[in-house]
């Protein structure tokens, strides 16, 4: 089993019903021996940003193959279903925007999906997931050449996502929540590069201002830095700022939802 | 890996547990190279109706293979644990109706599991789908003759779940909720061919009775034809009526739980 | 694909994010063909204990292989990480316990993660499961030598938590709540063997003692010896004394958290 027949799924499909498993046997049917790897299915549903920011953060660790997305909130109008080529990755979704933070600028070759031979017959209009984009992926993974598809267009007129906000000037960076995760921490749009930018390094505390409030948080390596119970800043894992609260959850301390906008500054800089 | 060596599993044991983790070692550790695929495990437990419902609906697209449902509250009682082959496919669970609604009527052959030498030793009281379903199954993806699995009976004594209420007259269709999904679409018993018969197409509305309200609802190919938030009715992905509200929840709204009364027909007909 | 090379996970990093993919993800690069088995990802983030308990229950089901447990709420800190070899299994996590159930006393052979070879650069401080026990379980399921890994140390040195409070004396056996499962039945850490050793048969009542209630609760094989919403208590698959709501939720009823203090003896006994 080579890595090249990987087929990933991303979905807002949920666990308690048959979605996941009938897009499963839909793969496995055409392509008996392509790995699945499941990225999650529990975005919240039609959350195109969230499922856009998953996948991004997550496609870096996995192997290369064919990527599948599907928050489909549009799924039977006339949102276009498509196949994106890049380097040795495909990506396959509609093309709502949720694969584009995955997807570099340049390089890149799109195609709409339009060969209906691909697909399960009759096609639904609600669940494109099962009888478009596994189908077609599966045969991704079996080999097909992604020419066979459907028609090629110009990947520059894909639907892109827009950027988080993410700007920096005068000592500080405005940013906004990305995700919220499991644990409750908070990861923003604020990177790793922007905090060198206006001078931060860890050990040095910043000043975090969220609405009306402004904290003083230090900014370290790792949760236990600081004592339970405390907040805390560290570069995560995919190397964003984050905000924790060791051994506790930082979202509902703070009451932060995604969106919301956060501006980082040194807590004692020349640089204001 | 060839499909045919295919177990999927369909259970009620929920995912916070080892329960779903013993099943897969059991059945790794009797056959290597079984590719094990999970419908869902989220059943409410002890839900049987749930469980045969959502096999019925999966297994049309899930590889031929042996297919292990347990949603099993008798569990260690005088109920029969079977497997049942038909066609190409193998249903092994508790008989209690799990898997009634996914065998066809006639050509069938049941097997009461009574060759204990394919068990887990001991057998323990709670826990059959680790210790007799999972290896039982195993055995039989790793192709053991089902004869082997006990004794033969007549299938036509196999428990049988009653059908969901759908009945069609003078231009009505009554039917009950089947399911409702992680999105809160609700989908009825209703047909698209018993839509049919009282004449009903999309694009002409529904008339809805639920209780004592009746609405008219549009009844289009799917969410988008509706302003978001307004009601929609629409034939789904496996060929039942069912209603959601465009990036909405349309059990929440409406307060429909599984084996609710509806009753459906055309909103403007001579036919009623 | 041989089941030696399976790698199970447990974590506590839920399902929501992609967390878990990108362990897989990292695994099948380093080791395309390994077989990998989900033990559960839904331990209570940071709940050590939860995470041994059920690592300790579920391992004797699995293949053979590299077992790999993340519940980790020191990450980044001094805790060391360690692979442990046991027989044809290989325990790989943070030396804060959670492995320790699982570890046989006497025979195993303890690596401290040392060779940052194997590791994913750059090393995050908060994704250890990403970064370096999944590509270091890839590894050795893909055949390395384990004192690959780091620097050999004293098995005996490895952290242990503190065993479940377990006590025999006079006709009573004192235990405490070890866990609680999906359905609401609440594991103790009493064994089979504890009660033979106060007299208790199966068919005879127990007098269960929870703070200050004392009930007599039917013991018996299964959940349907006692009618719809009774509580019965009955031995468990793993061969603890666990307590049930027949067709219920026990833990609810009895409002019994993990850790709870319970006494459990015969109800009409001749040794108290």
């Amino acid at each position: 089993m080579a890595p090249t027949n990987c087929v990933t799924l991303l979905t807002d499909y949920g666990l308690e019903d048959g979605f996941v498993a009938a897009c499963h046997g839909v793969i496995v049917r055409i392509s008996p021996s392509a790995r699945i790897i499941d990225i999650s299915h529990l975005v919240p549903p039609g959350d195109v940003r969230r499922g856009a920011a998953l996948l991004a953060q997550t496609v870096p660790y996995l192997p290369e193959g064919v990527h599948v997305a599907v928050v489909d909130p549009g799924v039977g109008t006339a949102r276009r279903a498509v196949a994106v080529a890049t380097g040795n990755r495909i990506f396959v979704g509609p093309d709502n925007g949720v694969l584009s933070w995955s997807i570099p600028d340049g390089g890149a070759r799109a195609f709409e999906l339009t060969n209906s031979k691909l697909w399960l017959e009759p096609l639904s209009a609600t669940f494109h997931g099962r009888d478009m984009f596994a189908p077609v992926a599966a045969h991704l993974a079996a080999g097909l050449d992604i020419a066979s598809v459907g028609t090629e267009f110009d990947a520059a007129d894909l639907v892109v996502l827009p950027r988080p906000t993410r700007r920096v000037q005068e000592g500080t960076v405005d940013g906004e929540v990305l995700t919220v995760d499991r644990f409750g921490n908070v990861q923003l749009s604020v990177t790793a590069g922007d905090l060198r930018r206006i001078g931060a390094v860890t050990g040095a505390p910043l000043s975090v201002t969220l609405g009306r409030r402004t904290l003083t948080v230090p900014f370290g390596e790792t949760f236990a830095m600081v004592p339970p119970g405390e907040l805390v800043a560290y570069i995560d894992s995919v190397g964003c700022l984050a905000l924790a609260v060791n051994a506790g959850n930082a979202a509902q301390r703070l009451g932060l939802p995604p969106g919301a906008h956060v501006r980082v500054a040194m807590a004692f800089s020349p640089m204001r």
